[in-house]
């Protein structure tokens, strides 16, 4: 699925730009008042009153709009482990699409070192000047780690966009698929392929939205309570699915299904399978970028709703409905976290916005619909309100 | 000294700003193509070719043009110990100027911690998204060993501002005042009041520069090789200076003495002392904001010329005249490294600015010529290829 063209011209106009963000001077400095003012000897003033209140950075600073995007490059994009300074360009871009789809300054931070370790006390250290933390392209299982403790030292958001954003959207597009269906998430099955950073938080995500018949398949198998090739990770999520134990393979999983998520490999999905799978059934085939079914395949086997991670195809599961709207919405009220809680009231704003306009063909805002940022970012900030996570 | 005013318009500024630097978008992404071009798939393509070469970085990405502005906020202004987030007004402001005076795009990056080791750690770890380092308000003597250690780990520049900054624009007016005084830098006798980390710098660079007779003082007396009270980077310069080994006052070492450089503290320098120096004396009284002795005062007692570091009288001896353009140069030839000959480069073409317009209240250019930073990144650029620290 080599695509040429699009790779010429990409790596064309990141010859031309040279980066993809630049920084903008907000003071025009150009004699001694502004110099005195905007620097020594005026900017002691700030200064003391930061070290009186810290709070106070979020007055006097760009602590309050300022947003790292840290990677260690351990997994970018299907490239895999090309370390932190081959994923700059990926960063970048994540960068740009803070300010072009949230008006967020963000700062690509790509590590030198990929061990736990050093990835947290990094981030630790360089957290003052930021008001929340992106974190990207982290490999499994250390990306759970690595949130989880940061999430535990830092006071500001924490969010691991590829399982999170991942999910928000997931979450979204799955309570608008069901309702063209008529069924209702708490009931349905859900069978999601691949248990890694990205399925498992699209599981906990559905989990915590009122699912609660979900079974993860990965390459060894079924992931079910005591199977011995389990991480972690996986280990822990089979106490909340799975309940009857199932084992075998994806094919058995699949069969009586109403959803099947796949966020593993091309072609994963026969249309064999989806045949097996129960009435009005919803195919949401991620993998980037051949998908584990082609959508004209799955409804030709009898897919009721499909979505892909594509934009030539309907239905695309873009992160960046998410993640924008969520920073936005979190910096906005000073957010300590970015909870469970304000994941969920985030998918359901986005579902919520395709309103009367929901069809099979149509089940989520487009990436470039300029009400999806704001929108997110209202219903994150309000919940964050409600969970006492805001610091006004 | 209290400057109510300037403080106070200070404060208003930053409370009106929220920030004095922001992150600017270089590309529009308005639609799907644009998404794919600037983000994925196709900035897969420039992830390759780093992946392949990391010098492609520099072509590809915002690197060739960044430098992190890294403190701990160890010893802010005159502020002290105010610690990381108390000093980010501060590092912005620093960013602000790089933005302002060499178009250079700066990170401010303040630390939660002030331990040697993590500061080296996290400056390593965050590397590989710049293309220089420059530290800032970090305390002595950690500031030389975290600096000393962050050359020797990285491949970028890596420049103390307090030090290196205020040491090249020093030397650039010593070397104009003592053309007026028809004195030769090899046979002058200097004294530094302050052996801290700006007056090591600037004994450093002189040194470097040719000066041959230095005497340093500190509040314990006279640095003199052997004293017990020595720290190790005084312990080091003592072996370099006050090759008599003079004992006793700073009284004693200005008796006789062509120069006097102060980066001490207000008053250090009496009227009674200077009348002791010998003809054609120069005084660099720096202590900010209370010089070590005021101009009209040193004038009177018999110095014929006076810089401080304040903007209110002749000769401001400013840091900004140094930083930015030492910076632009080394970026321009992704220098590896900040050399002792690059530092005297940019000290010999900022004194040769001044050129057939000096005079003794004009020994260095204004901090707004906008000749300084072209031609200290020119000196810069071409001393980084003489010594093979260039890598275009």
């Amino acid at each position: 699925m080599k695509q040429p063209d699009i790779y010429e011209r990409s790596l064309e106009l990141h010859a031309k730009l040279r980066g993809k963000i630049a920084v903008r001077s907000l003071v025009e400095v150009k004699d001694k008042t502004a110099l005195s003012e905007a620097y020594t000897p005026g900017v002691a003033e700030p200064c003391r009153k930061i070290a009186a209140d810290p709070s106070a950075a979020y007055l006097y600073t760009r602590k309050w709009n300022t947003v790292a995007v840290v990677s260690d490059g351990s997994a970018v994009l299907g490239l895999g482990n090309i370390g932190g300074l081959a994923g700059l360009p990926v960063m970048e871009g994540k960068s740009l699409l803070f300010k072009e789809f949230a008006d967020i300054d963000s700062i690509p931070i790509v590590l030198s070192g990929q061990d736990e370790d050093d990835i947290v006390k990094a981030v630790e250290m360089i957290a003052p000047s930021f008001g929340g933390i992106n974190l990207e392209d982290i490999s499994a299982p250390k990306c759970f780690a690595v949130e989880k403790r940061l999430k535990e030292k830092l006071d500001i958001p924490v969010f691991h966009d590829d399982q999170h954003g991942t999910a928000i959207v997931v979450v979204a597009a799955l309570m608008n698929a069901l309702k063209l269906c008529a069924k209702d998430l708490a009931k349905v099955r859900i069978v999601i392929c691949g248990a890694g950073s990205a399925g498992i938080a699209i599981c906990k995500l559905l989990l915590e939205s009122g699912a609660q018949n979900i079974i993860m398949s990965d390459k060894n198998g079924l992931v079910a309570e005591g199977e011995a090739w389990l991480t972690s990770a996986q280990a822990e999520i089979a106490k909340r699915t799975n309940r009857s134990k199932l084992r075998g393979t994806l094919k058995d999983a699949v069969n009586g299904a109403d959803v099947f998520i796949g966020v593993s490999a091309p072609r994963q999905l026969t249309p064999e399978m989806v045949k097996t799978m129960a009435e009005k059934s919803v195919v949401f085939a991620m993998a980037n970028p051949e998908p584990e079914i082609y959508p004209d395949q799955a409804l030709e086997a009898g897919a009721f709703i499909v979505g892909t991670g594509r934009s030539d195809f309907p239905n695309q599961i873009n992160n960046v409905l998410a993640f924008p709207g969520v920073f936005r919405g979190a910096l906005d009220v000073r957010a300590r976290d970015i909870s469970e809680g304000m994941k969920v009231a985030a998918a359901k704003a986005l579902a919520e916005l395709v309103g009367k306009d929901l069809t099979r063909e149509n089940i989520i805002p487009s990436a470039f619909d300029p009400r999806v940022a704001p929108a997110v970012a209202a219903a994150v900030a309000e919940q964050a309100k409600k969970e006492g996570l805001s610091r006004i």
